[in-house]
């Protein structure tokens, strides 16, 4: 268990988040007494590394992220993090914890800050090959969780396509515009365009698992890139602009904070019959703070329970 | 004829190209006296406008678009630069000049800038759905443009994908990829994600025309918003800030115009049979002179007969 595993650990307990470590017992009770923090360790000798295969977490039952899933399941715990192996974490889920009702594929969603405040993109990585009803469903999910997150009553959900009109865009977004448009509980914008995410055009924006994830990645790295180049652009200059920098450093680094994924924690994988939450590979100890708040967030605000009404009130539209 | 076009003309003019304007004649002769300039004007009395389907081109022989593009199909003009509707430009270069032997799909080519010169992303819009052939011929025709344009002898090749391994992605992409390994005449660099495209990984990178397009004007819509909180952090602070941000001021231009589309002009679409570009619907002066410039040397560097060639080695070992 890496020490910034344990430092944002130890950070969310101070907030009021009641966590239990899972993972290598030793090593975990070693950095809790590094770091002179006091926290419940649930055991598990095997760890999945990211080079392993996802499908093989299956077979490691006694592996951290299938511990953990299990102490979910059983209700020992309430919900699950893990800033490991996404694709583990996403198989252990649904092996574990199944998928909820009406839910053909769960989806991973991602807060993206946005010229407006956030917008839910989903899905953001969990399924590379879509059908039309699996954006259905990722609008309702993304819905669901844009009202309890964002405090929206009726969120706008945009749908990712080239072209703003109904049948521009491939075979997928032309079937599911005509899906999404007789939806019941969400309210459909229709199309969006890449501009639109950051410019939170709508406050959901759905797109099959390949096109979120590209674009979700883009939109991290290109922040950095530009921020770089401003980095660069400021210190590279003669002294007028040195003093100029130094002068509105402060400034600059609220906006980029704006774009850090570390502000917005974890993404939680919607879909699956409990609550399970995927936090950035590079995540450090404030990330894990952030993604452990929003896993009791949505603990709180019933999330799941919500899913499972949006997904119920799909049901009735869909056998008609 | 708008009063950018005219004004882009003639500047190009004063750079060397030899600009022929098409459109309506009495219009654009009298922008042109408005502007004080001269230049040869080829008369079309229709005009395909930006609410009328792109299809609808093939009947509209009188519109400017089909004009230019039989100019330049019958040698009177070397290349087509439209700013215009972007569907109607791809239908009527598909139609007056036809595809070239070998490519199944033409597609649309976007210098994006990067941490380290630019890369050419292909396609950036023309192909809502493909298949993994389309892919390999994308693939060939933006190693020929990086070889020319970016002058590297051996441009690498990157293919869009969620993952480096082969097996990530989807069914499209890892067909591709295995078909992108034995393409003959390229440096296939493996899978790219989407932080990939502006940290410079590969100088080309090859996507199906839906997830291309959404990644170019997410691009181009997240440097927007960008730049616009760092204005709004810079002029809303206190004094201190305000100096520093008068001192930053023309630093920071400098890194907005390195993500200008206007600076790289237009977007070449490859794989017709003649030279055609596509610019930005917003273009100003600038980025219509600096479209003219880019069809000139493009026309210079002999890049027709250089993709006629990559497309011809690629027949063998397709065959084989």
């Amino acid at each position: 268990m890496p020490q910034a595993a344990v430092a944002g650990a130890l950070a969310a307990a101070r907030e009021g988040v009641s966590v239990v470590l899972v993972g290598d017992e030793g090593a975990i009770r070693q950095e809790l007494r590094a770091q002179g923090g006091e926290l419940p360790v649930h055991h598990a000798p095997d760890t999945v590394r990211m080079e392993d295969h996802a499908a093989e977490v299956r077979r490691r039952k006694d592996s951290s992220i299938m511990q953990a899933m299990r102490l979910t399941k059983e209700g020992d715990a309430s919900a699950c993090v893990s800033v490991g192996h996404s694709g583990a974490t996403m198989a252990a889920a649904l092996f574990v914890l199944g998928r909820l009702k009406g839910v053909e594929r769960p989806a991973i969603l991602a807060n993206i800050p946005t010229a407006k405040g956030f917008c839910a993109l989903i899905d953001a990585g969990a399924n590379a090959d879509c059908r039309p009803t699996h954006l259905q469903q990722f609008a309702v999910m993304g819905s669901v969780y844009a009202r309890l997150f964002y405090g929206l009553p009726n969120p706008s959900v945009g749908l990712i396509s080239i072209g703003e009109e109904p049948e521009k865009g491939n075979e997928l977004t032309r079937e599911a515009h005509a899906l999404l448009q007789k939806t019941p509980g969400i309210a459909f914008y229709g199309n969006v365009e890449g501009r639109d995410l950051l410019k939170g055009t709508t406050d959901v924006v759905v797109a099959d698992g390949f096109t979120g994830n590209v674009m979700l990645k883009l939109a991290e790295g290109e922040a950095k890139v530009i921020f770089g180049w401003v980095r660069e652009a400021l210190t590279g200059g003669g002294f007028g602009t040195k003093l100029g920098a130094a002068l509105v450093r402060s400034a600059l680094r609220r906006v980029a904070a704006r774009l850090d994924p570390a502000e917005y924690g974890a993404q939680p994988l919607l879909g699956v019959d409990g609550y399970a939450f995927i936090g950035h590979g590079s995540s450090d100890a404030r990330a894990i703070k952030n993604a452990l708040l929003t896993a009791k967030r949505a603990v709180e605000a019933e999330l799941l329970p919500k899913i499972k009404a949006g997904m119920a009130a799909l049901e009735p539209a869909r056998a008609s």
